[in-house]
């Protein structure tokens, strides 16, 4: 089967799936304006640091598209100066959807650069709005043949390593990944989990093992949904298993994406990855972070600097899914699992991997690890 | 509020609260017959390793008196062959329905040895049959009391720790606990949840944080009930939360419950438990397990040689709430989290934490601490 999409996008038109009612219900929603992509971003119908980037970058190509063929056309075609003001805030406006991830700041940062560029070029309001619109294009369809170079990279690093330690990587290695990082979490492929896919892709993947990653369960319902579909050997374990598995199986790696990198290698990543992380220290299995250099913000030292997104409490008190057992239909329900009324409850989005528990960072450009006895990166080269 | 119960028992009728359905719904189910005391504890209806044994003992006793009442008399009271056959059999059928747990194997002992000496003394078959039955309401009976001693020890023990390594116990301490280990898991007080209790009672308590402790979600449908309804100041976190929480607040000891303990320290619990561990240890805060000593298996060297339970993986593609929002009465259903047809499923219940990473092992009779230097428990002395 083909692998799943999030993000389908043609001239003016854009649509995601919503990723809340994965893997039950397959809807797609069409995106009309700059709010209703905000509003998607926020309320994590779409979610992936890559994705949501994506997502940014085609609404501001769209509401241009949709600008340049108004008729009478907008004020801020007016003039270079009423553009960049107008360009400015919906980047501004955007980048405010979600706190934690870096890409999202990339791509505006791109958007704000072909912009400058040519204002100060002296181009009329038309061109640059079709510079911006291809720019913002370009952020969504570079990311597809980066995330396959980034997972080429973080594959053949982690076979080296296991034959370098002595070990037989004939019938292939175990992997365990967290949350969900593939083509529903990107323009397509993925990050960790496109490094998943190339491993199967070579035959040389034995398992995948992921995580339910609570309290939103994007591996129970994204990844496990993205394995089967790619009909790759894959084992679901409850988030409270992770240390369970390293004590009883033979794990090769953890590997996960990233939502930040700072420039020490320390590494914000959905909630629970600290977690996975300690436990792979203690039982000495490589832990790998595949990412695109969009990741890494130079302008934070280390992770203490990075803002960690709080969600509202009540979200890790629902789940959802279908009716079970089911006579009719499906029927896709949201479920609270605590009592009512439940006061104290602690909910933040993600957490920070230090950069001392990280073996392996990989990028579109190769993988980095840290000098001898270090125990950071210096991830300033590689961006 | 009065504190929750799991079992009431008077004369030859019991019942037990449906703990699957909790909190939502209180819904009270009369055991009749040692075949529905084993459904019971094997569905998880009842769970806790105090509870199912009070339980399984309390279901003999029921059997055994309405054995006495029953006209004509069974033919097991013919003889004290007869009875000795019967009884051995039915506790070897109630010891089947949880493997890792060993309280109900204590229970067991404790009956076997008043069904022997009985027989060794030659009373006849009535008599021995009323001991029994006293015995197994005594089994049930003892665990509250002996549960507030190993609370209060391990809460002193706690308080005094912190305040030998200048840590200020006057604005009370915060504790992390695991899964449920209150009055529902037990015949009351409850263990690790018990410690709690205590320490909020003498104002020692600062707050209680809690995993919600997937796949049964005994954190967040029962520990919250509890602490909800004991008004104890706590806070929920999901599993993926642990390290997140070492991080970025202040927690005094992670205080857990046991299945079974071997003689080296080495602690059964549910799963889950050695994630905590290990995180606590990465961020040196103590750990502790509270637990009866009939939770201690001397039979068995270390925690390799205890059998884990794997549940049915389906069990862990479901959740059980209620349809949220909701505009009519409350409606218990359960959910599937996962694609349908899910192929790959891990489940075990239960995961070892070795003895390295436990701090303390509280009991009834008091703390036990490993020797100066050395990795592992010695549990002989106090059992």
């Amino acid at each position: 089967m083909a692998p799943l999409i999030s993000i389908k996008s043609s001239d003016d038109r854009l649509e995601i799936v919503n990723q809340l009612l994965l893997p039950h219900t397959t809807e797609f929603l069409e995106i009309n304006s700059l709010e209703e992509a905000h509003d998607a971003i926020k309320t994590m119908k779409i979610r992936g640091a890559p994705a949501i980037a994506s997502l940014a970058a085609l609404s501001v190509s769209q509401h241009l598209t949709r600008g340049l063929k108004a008729i009478p056309a907008p004020d801020y075609l007016a003039s270079r100066d009423n553009l960049k003001a107008h360009v400015d805030k919906i980047l501004a406006y955007l980048f405010t959807s979600r706190p934690t991830a870096v890409n999202l700041g990339a791509a505006t940062r791109r958007l704000t650069k072909v912009l400058d560029d040519n204002i100060s070029a002296a181009q009329d309001t038309r061109a640059i709005a079709e510079a911006l619109i291809a720019e913002g294009k370009a952020v969504a369809d570079e990311d597809v043949g980066r995330n396959k170079e980034m997972a080429k990279w973080a594959g053949e690093w982690l076979l080296q390593r296991v034959k370098e330690q002595g070990g037989d990587v004939s019938g292939g290695v175990n992997v365990l990944t967290v949350c969900n990082t593939g083509s529903l979490a990107t323009s397509g492929y993925g990050t960790a989990l496109g490094m998943i896919t190339y491993l199967h892709e070579t035959n040389k993947l034995q398992k995948a093992y992921y995580t339910q990653t609570a309290p939103y369960h994007q591996g129970s319902r994204l990844t496990a949904l993205e394995l089967q579909t790619l009909q790759i050997p894959s084992v679901m374990i409850c988030d409270t298993m992770v240390g369970s598995l390293f004590q009883h199986h033979n794990i090769h790696a953890v590997v996960v994406g990233a939502d930040r990198i700072a420039k020490n290698g320390d590494t914000a990543n959905k909630i629970g990855t600290y977690n996975a992380a300690v436990l792979a220290a203690r039982h000495k299995i490589p832990f790998i972070v595949v990412a695109p250099i969009s990741t890494v913000d130079l302008d934070v030292h280390d992770g203490s600097q990075i803002p960690i997104e709080q969600r509202p409490p009540l979200e890790a008190c629902l789940v959802r899914g279908i009716l079970y057992p089911n006579e009719g239909p499906q029927q896709q329900v949201q479920v609270m699992i605590t009592p009512s009324g439940l006061e104290g409850i602690y909910n933040p989005s993600f957490d920070v991997t230090p950069a001392e528990l990280i073996t392996a960072i990989a990028t579109e450009k190769g993988v980095a690890v840290k000098a001898a006895g270090a125990s950071v990166f210096d991830l300033s080269p590689i961006v």
